[in-house]
């Protein structure tokens, strides 16, 4: 395979994805940091060679990009078992993870964001009228998996595949958003379960809000 | 293959998609219909048997059901010349398929819905802080997508994929948000070629709205 570099910023649950992905899989994984609230993904540089739409993760496959974090997963999973064989699960699995793009990201991850990284107080007033539906939008996000969990050891078929691994890059840290993972007991018996799979690696950064404030206590 | 069922409001881009998917590949597609804006995907009916998540579209595939409109296609694709062969264009493809449920449908298709379907006059005040932001998204994901295809004939590789289908639902239709295609030369020649790909369906129906201003006019 081509030589693999991630275009990343640590804190975020989308670049963890890869980083889970390429780890179960043993495949070796180039860093290059960058920091969003720096504004390091808007450069000329980096919207010229890395990502026109300036944002990470972006894989590099030899002098190639990929942005978008599920499209990468797919590619370094590709022929592997971390994607089903059977073309109905295999699409049940890409059905989990554009329900993670639609329905799980921009409400989990977004309110960790806002409250984790801008803060509650610095928040905009566009983003304080959102704050609501987001809210019950995720959780209805972690309702539905829970429902869906109870019934099975992981979103499609009896081992891993990349559903998990995109579902559980926010959901592993919802409680940084202000959501009650003891809420969804069979969404936290599997957050467990994805976390004692073979090769597994944790998401090392935690975020300045919380450091903060572990500082403090 | 199994019988294949799809569950869908005819106004829907995100149905079509699933209807223009089979239409390219020859497939036989039973359609049943549901009015979303009258709460009929949100009966004990629909949530118990068709889909948990209370919405539209669902393919059907014997008693299986698969919601999420590019799971679907790929299910209906998955072998067929609209997926690519190779690794990385295949991973390029659903790039693109994630970029327009992420960047491109919450944007281009709500404004559509919010303009064409709910009207300017009845929005919320949620949704009325929310329009700046979203046309700006809408713009910045059309803008991304003319310089892309200002080099090349469709998204991925010389000919249609999925990638392709997917974009085409919303974009075709982003006049009904208030977006003006004129100003995105190349995603219009790119629309042509599209609509002059060999057994391509159109979209049958039209916003209430802009029905009821034809008959205005």
């Amino acid at each position: 395979m081509d030589r693999l570099v991630l275009h990343e910023d640590p804190v975020s649950g989308n670049c963890y994805k890869i980083r889970l992905t390429a780890a179960l899989l043993g495949l070796p994984l180039e860093r290059r940091s960058y920091d969003i609230r720096k504004g390091e993904t808007r450069t000329d540089a980096f919207l010229s060679e890395v990502n026109a739409n300036g944002r990470i993760p972006v894989l590099q496959v030899g002098e190639r990009f990929l942005p978008e974090s599920n499209a990468a997963c797919f590619y370094l999973a590709d022929g592997s078992p971390l994607i089903p064989q059977e073309r109905f699960a295999r699409a049940d699995m890409l059905r989990w993870m554009f329900f993670e793009q639609y329905n799980h990201e921009p409400n989990v991850a977004t309110l960790r964001f806002w409250i984790a990284f801008v803060g509650e107080d610095s928040l905009s007033e566009a983003q304080r009228v959102q704050f609501p539906a987001r809210r019950a939008a995720g959780e209805a996000a972690l309702a539905l998996m829970d429902e869906h969990l109870a019934t099975r050891p992981f979103f499609v078929g009896e081992t891993i595949t990349l559903a998990d691994i995109a579902l559980y890059a926010y959901t592993h840290v919802a409680e940084d958003g202000g959501f009650r993972l003891a809420e969804y007991p069979s969404v936290t018996a599997w957050l467990e379960r994805v976390a004692k799979v073979p090769d597994f690696v944790a998401m090392e950064e935690t975020s300045p809000v919380i450091l903060a404030k572990a500082r403090v206590d």
